[in-house]
């Protein structure tokens, strides 16, 4: 049986209001379940890869509802934990032109953030593993979700799965006693691939570099697991047009990828999950640096186009992206 | 200028599954701004009166999206407190012939909860008011919604205000150290007149009678103040299909109204809050008690035909429901 | 050539709230074209006849679609003037339950209220009719109406063609200065066959008989040319649960039809138009008076199941409705 | 692990006007993909069980939305086949009071119906499963259906499994050139519980007895293997309002089931697959004759309730209408 | 307490096709109360400025339902009169790329031109406000209109309340019998802020100077009043992307705006309004000209992202655009 | 009587996803109903031409539907024959930004593929006829088809009816057995204005020449009937922002267009069709070549802002982007 890509975190609803309505005049927001990793995993699951997402979902039919969202992507759901009372929420409202797309959280005393030490049984979930994924969101969560993230990341390190860390280290977020500071480096240590920016190195490591390159360099010494470190810089024209490329250290050097120009943009969210799953895919599929590299990029890119917090398309859809072929023409 | 109905509670987002879908069905969900206190001071200001909401909403979009929609209602708004993190929410599946209705909670935590006693002018309130409406949803909901729903209790009564009490006894709320029989007793004892059932005498009061009349008579031994007790019976057919009926204990004996049958059922949210709004303009519009009661229950009735948890009907949509007049007639 | 049942009268746009909401509740409406009299012969294009609508729209992007609807529904639209600023206008909130359902009607200063005498030819439309349809709508808009309503009953006449009018009495019409007792009189002189109640015999015919049989006999005494007289009797259990039979005088008797009962309506606007079609599609195609007026009476009561004006209902659901067949049941 | 009820059978899309219009009157359709066997193993997932579809979907999007919109619903979809050109479709006209429902099947060369005999391993999944369930529709549509599924028959039968086969004559199917006659005995020779009623005997096993009793007492001296038969019967009302109850023979006697009203119907598509799912869910899980029969009907009779082929319906939901209880009560 | 903007002018409920239609595919119109003035105030009211709206609307629901909608907005609507028939209407199809959107209006007869001179109490509601804002639309609606214009002008000016006035000449109004030349210096001599263009100019005030400036000064000579003129420029690229920057004449110098490239337009409507609403309120919250005309047009500009005719951004959004600051980017 | 445009061809529903989703996304689909010959006789008929349209359609509510249909559009549906079982469909799924819009066609077997040879009475249509089309698709469906569009073009050609043919090749059709190459050749011999490309000259005529112009050349000096040849050329930025120009052919220079820029694309299918018939309504309304092609391509671009296949703009739409006035003005 083919080995899975495993991610953990929260799964949230997400409420986003219609045809671009402000808040006060929506009448109805459209639904759905999303979260950083499970967005990884669900693109994954839509390249035709084995992928499991765990997490915990409250005991009530919205918990219910997310566990159908999640399966009917074709992501295993062996091992949800279904506990707890409140689903976390997030409203998104999306701008266009020059008005910017607003997000309001509403996470806090979730039944995933109320998880318990030792509540997963690991072992049993890296054992089927071939690669394991987590987000800097879950340990800024609660001292639960930290604590299950570093046994998480203990466990793959046993079993010999490889681990990917994308740090998004979010300032709102880390209001239940810790800092980042206190809590990131000892994942990391065990994080072999990592999706970060300067502010990042700054927030999570205490690494103050202001050359990207300098600061991959002094990370993966101080990490020296590490492989890979990669992220990508985005212009905004206006909350409709974007342009967006990667870059990637690959232990050695930098590499940009080239320059997507993105209009109109039907959706960014979860572009940044899009790309991660993008470049999971690159690594475990044989292909070398540059084209994961610029297969990750295709993906977050067409992750734009598409609503919802998932990357609906195919690994043809992204080959042709980066390779330039047929972008936009009618397919019959 | 016209002395003012006020009433303090929560307001909170509804989201409504559409076409009786249940959640998993569901990819978008209606909206809109409700709450017990609040659907009965809006169903007062589209009857015409003067009516203002106190509550709390958070800081954020959504905060000032429940502003607007109480508004729009024609009620007041100008001591709403702006302060906290989350609005509070409530999740409506309706369901159709044998299949119930199904609502799942998210308020805890919310802005409202966290009010702190002192934090409303009463004082300044009551001076505008002629009635005062309170629901033992509040006192459930936390310590300080209790001691500021006692606050306001209090400066009714130091400003001559009627107030009027929806005893509304709810199990899944009560969960901040104090129950219902520490809490209510005090509150009932500034209150003039109170919707209240069996389950709520026992619950709030600890008065354990089965017989409303009996349980009437010694409720108002215990306070005297008490001018009316009433409540509505419902018999459920089945979801879409109910009966309803109207009692009032008027101080020394009890009478029934007449029975409404109502199918189909749009929406029997709200229907108690209409009766009450039905109740207190009867009595504040020189009706005496039988027609004020046969208007409380025709409001009551007509709530069940709108969407939503407020009955927008008007006077006379009531007054010729209570009649028997031009029932369901096409209005050209 | 199969010759046309023609009908004169204004069709307006409709717009109707969605979901049984209140006006003030609506943020989008429902929008179709429709008019009593073009609901009698899309109902019969529908059955299959050759049926032609004689109207006035505006010179603006409303009135072309309006005509883009008549057609749709298979009605001839080639005698149809295009003139004038609007397009007359009805918002329909529909009840449910106690609720009624309301009409605001906008139709004043509409392009078909200023139609001027002999802009329509009349006799190259009559040449081509088998049967005429007028409403007591047309005359109560405007003197030009009435004016042009009477020249298409002189043509009918003078070309051997069946007139038929549903005298539809509406007081809050006719404000331009004449009365309905001054104008009707005439037009039902050159009448065959109408529909007609106690109200609008004695509104338009200032015959103030109670009892309708006896009122049937002293219409057709007076208007001598009247073959057939005919109504519906309508129980509103409530807004969205009906009964209904129809009645017809025969020129000797009155029968009654059986009796429907409705529920759930979904739109009961146009029941009478389809009824009236349904009698116009009976005699015109062998039925006996009984069979028509229980033909009539069934097309009347499927319209309820259908949104909108017209009764988009086959002959054959029809028949089997008013033979009590297959009522309701899954047709695969 | 647990075994698995299995089915096999066709998967269509399901395209359905919306707010009961006409087809000429809608300008969009809502889809779903449904089929009798695929809504018996969903609600059985739905129910908390293993379950399984095998079927054949296109190698298109629309066969690939189609494995998604199985998998959403708990069902394991590892054995579909995914090869072929096209989906098979049907239409649904949804009526209401008098006016019927309709179904446009557009279901002939679909990818399901060219599947090819040997073309499923049964025999690994019969190793896991403990039920199999088929229908009478699917040897209907084609040689290579009818033969897959024989196959899949004795594989089961040779595992020791279960086999349920809702026999469901369609006159309409029956087109590649054998009848039912030819076809279905054999099949019914290696099933053991059918949902049958007088036509199906008839039409299947050229038993033609009026008498179900009796009937069911031939099938079972010339089937011996078979253990119970059951059926449904319908009272329609009209289109919105049925009555429904169930039979069983037990293999001495006929059981009738209560008796239950059903208005407004939400939605009849798949109350026999509801019902069929129902009585599987009650034998697997040690209930006896009796009860099995009444979860069977209270499933069937909620899924009236729900938009849909699936009954999203609990075991606690079931269970509290086989028994009387909270009918239609709002649960909070 | 704090004192008030106040504007005069009509409400319509506008209709709008969704998803780009044209009018003739369209079944359903979303729907909105707007108008010139309304659209200024219900900006301020979303600035947090203290704002009412003098209008007239019909007694019957659509006329509460506009009530409803602006009181939504914040906006104060103590003297809105309640009289007449009908509420005016526009329609509006969006266009998109190279085509247009177009406006086909239905205001004639409507209950706000029937107003009567002295029919508002000017003096009350001057005696509370710091801003009068009017239209040109007003007093080309109707004589009634344009007397009680000049009426609030003159109370303005007596109460030493500022008078804002965006001249917006319409050819297709002014069918009352008057020519703007004849109306309109009246109520620019009373007023110290005007939008205007040349053709204003020229069709309002008979002054027919090419040079923008040049005209400005001719302006003020003639009406030393007014303290400043200002108006936007557009360069329309297509329906979805215009070009927008201001100019203003400060009663010495021209001076230009940045100029802002927008696509996607949502809604174009409003946008003058918008414009109109940032220069009132910089001027009143302390900005000199520049800063006030920095921020009307990043009013005006946004305006453009939301849908209907009021600008929902708060003085935040607009002072970010306006200095440039996190255009478009994803706010968390 | 003005005399027709005539098509024939296959007309299909088209269900296309709602808001750019994915197929698997779409929980409804937009419906109508669409052929490319279709297209071009309703373009012409909102351009106010007489034009009809000759079909197969099933014996369904369907096939009724899709008349309705077309006949809204104002085309004649005199001869359209219904027969046959299936409605031929396609899938639509709407692309955005780098993310191509993808068909998935469903036509097979269909009603259309099945028509007869002679069952079209072609002599009497050609007698009402000026212009005969037909397209590339219809001999690729099945012999049938091919046959009876060959009998049109001889009948066209037997009443000097002009004929165009849009060739259109398709690799996915030409399935019963013959090849473009033997089928085409005779139907372009009859043939005086075709829509072509290289690839269609090499697919269906062996004419394997690079040149635009030159194959023109050859393809003139084979088949000297032909007046006129045209193509678009469209550079695609992305899936919603394209670049369209045309070239025409005029019997002995090539001449191109002016380019167009078109973004956002709100539908693009169908914009052949415009081309197609833009270019018959300039030939046929006394416009030159070279004006003829600029309102050709002008049609092709505004259709790109029209949702559905059809061309819903008016001939002064057309003619006004042709010479690039008031483009994307707004309208009042």
């Amino acid at each position: 049986m083919e080995k899975r890509v495993v991610a953990f975190g929260e799964v949230m609803m997400r409420l986003s209001t219609p045809d671009n309505q402000r808040f006060t005049q929506a009448n109805h927001m459209k639904t759905l379940y999303a979260g950083s990793e499970a967005n990884v995993v669900a693109s994954l699951a839509v390249f035709g890869d084995s992928a499991e997402m765990v997490t915990v979902v409250p005991e009530n039919d919205l918990g219910l509802a997310t566990i159908d969202s999640i399966r009917k992507n074709g992501v295993i759901t062996d091992h949800i934990l279904i506990e707890g009372d409140r689903l976390g929420l997030y409203f998104l409202e999306t701008g266009a032109a020059q008005r910017s797309s607003k997000i309001v959280y509403d996470r806090f005393n979730s039944a995933f953030s109320e998880i318990k030490p030792g509540s997963i049984d690991w072992d049993s979930i890296m054992k089927e593993a071939s690669w394991f994924h987590w987000s800097g969101i879950t340990p800024a969560v609660s001292q639960g979700a930290a604590t299950v993230c570093a046994e998480a990341i203990a466990s793959a390190n046993k079993h010999g799965v490889t681990v990917s860390g994308d740090i998004n280290y979010r300032r709102n977020l880390w209001q239940y006693g810790k800092s980042a500071h206190e809590i990131m480096p000892d994942l990391i240590a065990g994080t072999h691939i990592i999706i970060a920016g300067l502010e990042d190195f700054k927030n999570c490591l205490s690494i103050d570099e202001p050359d990207y390159e300098k600061a991959c360099r002094v990370v993966c010494e101080k990490y020296p697991q590490i492989r890979k470190i990669s992220t990508t810089y985005r212009e905004t024209v206006n909350a409709t047009h974007n342009k967006l490329y990667g870059v990637m250290w690959d232990g050695r050097k930098l590499s940009n990828s080239q320059t997507h120009d993105i209009y109109p943009i039907i959706d960014r969210v979860g572009a940044g999950d899009a790309y991660m799953a993008g470049l999971i895919y690159g690594w475990t599929h044989g292909m070398n640096d540059m084209e994961t590299l610029e297969f990750g990029v295709a993906a977050g890119v067409l992750k734009h186009s598409v609503e919802g917090d998932v990357n609906y398309c195919s690994v043809d859809d992204v080959k042709q992206l980066a390779k330039g072929e047929n972008i936009g023409k009618l397919l019959r």
